[in-house]
């Protein structure tokens, strides 16, 4: 996606604009603990050899003004033996919400002035997750022994968090189960929501493992102006879009959080442990939470953290607390898993690992994340083909030039087109997506015949789409959001 | 008990003290709101008619006056329209902990500096309750065509929130339901703590109606030092000694919120309805939470205040929302209560009523609550006749004089006297108690007299208790403790 190629543009401005505060550079607050640490053992050591007064002096100011930088970048204090937890890697711009430059992330604002979207290299270095570059994409090739999905191809999962220590442990036959979810705040679902349910089924069919799928009805009804009935019936509706994408029932278990958590005393249980080692003041700083919030926002990050251990299923991990989790996800989700690894070993788990994706532009472009309330802002996966030739045709943001003339002489901009960002979501073949680029960059291509290719890709994925969900009855919908054992072998 | 009539040397001491603040007097937000109401309309009237500047200035001046009383007692702006909450009645004085003279009452700390224990009146005044008077224990015992239980008779269930609307209903054959609870923290309970399960009892069986018994197993967790598990065993052996109470197992049902929350997707959708309805900045005034405790302690409110709320317990109210609730309590839980009621009519429930007790004082004195973790601090359920014996006689705090010739000259203070507290609790005989009373006054009865015939009233008492403990079985208790339908008829 073509955000991810603006980022590299952007890279340089990054150590200009010094997104951490005066003095500290763009260090990371582990890279600073460690040059602190080092300080500091500088200190001792001259002090001990009785070195000149200047040379100790000099030492000390560097440790105090490493001290200085530390706290701006981590907002603790600098304790010998305690490196900085993950929450606070984002706390020096105060909650995850703060604006980097123009970019708003956190899980319920998303914005950039950038028509060519959020910069996710900078978001790579405020949330302290690593990149996922082409040799962790080709380790999961030969680890898997599948071709890398288009998403991993292009850069739409960009990011990632111990990604490496689950392929670690897979070689090694120990396997993993993956987490996802989504927040039903009504019955339409569009193409962009699709994103990780699409990949997810990638990994499942890939690595063979388990799954959980969580809808957290119970959140839409403390944010929105919903009913709980309402919240209730959409998470349902909105698991048989996600069933349409051909989850295996056998392997995959959705949940309403309404539903699950009078079903499950474990869950409940992993709940309020969660709920025990997080504070006010934690929740504040990582969602930027205030007084004036209800209790039920303030308590609910543990209980999207909770389905990151294999214990509140016991019914399909047997009790086991030591299976490892991987959650693939948007990236605005990470502030809840970043608090959620902050936890998990003070509560004995191990730390889920994710995998994270940029975001899916809205049809007036990528400035914005799109919203299920603007029939217009995307596609939705209820548009017949009409709707949705429509749609590209009158909606797409383009980077074509004013006249036929002006672009067949200059070429149009693939970066901020969305017609062609929709295309390096959906479209498979590589090389037809790059002959496109190409072509559009150089003037060959019109923005109408860019749009076609776009109609003509989403027509066929969205009927189909539409053919599956047909399929999906009640009783399917049951069985896959009844708690039971799921096929799995440790 | 002696408390409830040290109480009324104190209410002058009341009106001079002047607990709410400079200028309101001992007016109740209520009564301010009122008199602000009419005031208002004075003013306006006075202008519609152009009364006299000066005329008008002096009724602008008071209405003024009232403005600033009213935000003091209440820490809330006055609204034409909208009467003060009734959380708000304690946030004069900061958080419910905050302390009234020498007293302190909140759900985790009782404590005061009188020998008489904690000012009940005052408590009555700051929380906003109603006293129970003669005219209620008369209505009672003539309702119910039972004699009113001792407690009632002496004042140790003293404070009372809508128990006329709920005889009213009653009369109108409109039964309704108890609900009362207790924190597990540890295996042993002492005989204070039988107090509100004694009386529920009762109640149970004078108006022959069913009940719910929360153990907050989960609140403990998040207060204490305790492993889940601990929290959950302590609740299941606690349950053993409530049901040594002598309920009816086909009207009453136990449960623990670490089970009942994980076995009921009802409980859990009233329990994310009050966590929608009630702010940090509410559960900051009400409770004194503050930024660095945990998202759990901030959430739990809720939890305790959702079994008000018939609909909580769909397999015994056939899913009716309707169903009038009464709690029998220490009035050190008046605070989630208090919440309870001000969320209720918001989300179209009805207010639970509640009746307070006093508390059962420590054998050292009435200054402070009784501790579970100090043995010699009170009788244990556990206790042995000699052990009984020994404590009474060793650590009972004496109203006695020093010397026997002193103390027949002088006579004791019964109203200090923990002894005769405690009998003021156990002995069934009015008559004989008053002439206990009256003997140690005199100096006729000496303290070793008073402290044999404690022991000899709770000797027979404790071991009945444990007789009938041995009975519960492992199965009884599982009885109690499934959700299930109750005898119930509506």
């Amino acid at each position: 996606m073509s955000g991810l190629a603006a980022v590299s543009n952007k890279s340089e401005q990054l150590k200009m604009t010094d997104c951490q505060g005066d003095g500290a550079g763009d260090m990371t607050p582990m890279d600073l603990y460690e040059k602190l640490t080092s300080q500091g053992e500088t200190v001792r050591t001259l002090k001990t050899e009785k070195a000149a007064k200047a040379d100790i002096d000099a030492a000390v100011q560097l440790l105090l003004k490493l001290k200085v930088d530390y706290k701006q970048v981590t907002g603790q204090d600098y304790k010998t033996g305690c490196p900085p937890s993950e929450s606070a890697i984002s706390q020096d711009n105060g909650p995850a919400a703060a604006a980097d430059g123009d970019d708003m992330v956190d899980p319920w604002n998303v914005s950039t002035s950038s028509a060519k979207g959020v910069d996710y290299d900078k978001l790579i270095v405020r949330f302290g997750s690593s990149k996922i570059d082409q040799e962790l994409v080709d380790r999961i090739e030969s680890v898997s022994g599948q071709k890398a999905h288009r998403f991993l191809r292009r850069g739409i999962f960009f990011s990632h968090r111990d990604m490496h220590q689950v392929l670690d442990a897979y070689e090694k036959n120990k396997s993993f189960y993956l987490y996802t979810g989504r927040g039903p705040s009504s019955e339409a679902m569009h193409v962009g929501h699709l994103i990780p349910f699409i990949f997810t089924k990638w990994l499942q069919d890939t690595f063979d493992i388990p799954l959980v799928i969580q809808l957290t009805d119970d959140e839409k009804y403390l944010w929105k102006d919903l009913s709980l009935e309402d919240c209730h019936r959409y998470a349902v509706e909105n698991a048989k879009d996600i069933i349409a994408c051909g989850f295996n029932v056998n392997k995959t278990f959705i949940f309403s959080d309404l539903d699950y958590m009078g079903a499950s005393p474990d869950f409940y249980r992993n709940v309020v442990k969660i709920q025990k080692h997080v504070t006010f003041n934690q929740v504040k700083g990582i969602f930027g939470f205030g007084d004036s919030d209800c209790i039920g926002k303030i308590a609910f990050p543990a209980i999207q953290a909770a389905p990151s251990f294999s214990n509140s299923f016991p019914q399909i991990f047997k009790g086991r607390k030591d299976v490892q989790c991987l959650i693939p996800c948007a990236i605005d989700q990470d502030p809840y898993f970043r608090m959620t690894r902050d936890v998990a070993p003070r509560i004995g788990y191990p730390k889920p690992a994710l995998l994270h994706s940029t975001f899916f532009p809205a049809l007036q472009g990528a400035q914005t994340k799109m919203s299920a309330s603007d029939a217009n802002s995307s596609i939705f996966l209820t548009d017949t083909p009409k709707q949705i030739k429509n749609k590209v045709n009158k909606h797409a943001f383009s980077g074509g030039k004013d006249t036929v003339e002006e672009h067949r002489k200059y070429g149009g901009n693939p970066d901020v087109d969305v017609s062609f960002m929709y295309l390096t979501f959906f479209l498979e073949d590589d090389e037809q997506l790059e002959k496109i680029r190409q072509d559009y960059a150089s003037g060959a291509l019109l923005t109408g015949e860019l749009k076609k290719s776009l109609i003509e890709t989403l027509q066929p994925i969205i009927t189909a789409h539409q053919e599956r969900r047909k399929q999906v009855t009640e009783e399917t919908v049951k069985q896959f959001m009844t708690p039971r054992p799921l096929d799995f072998n440790f």
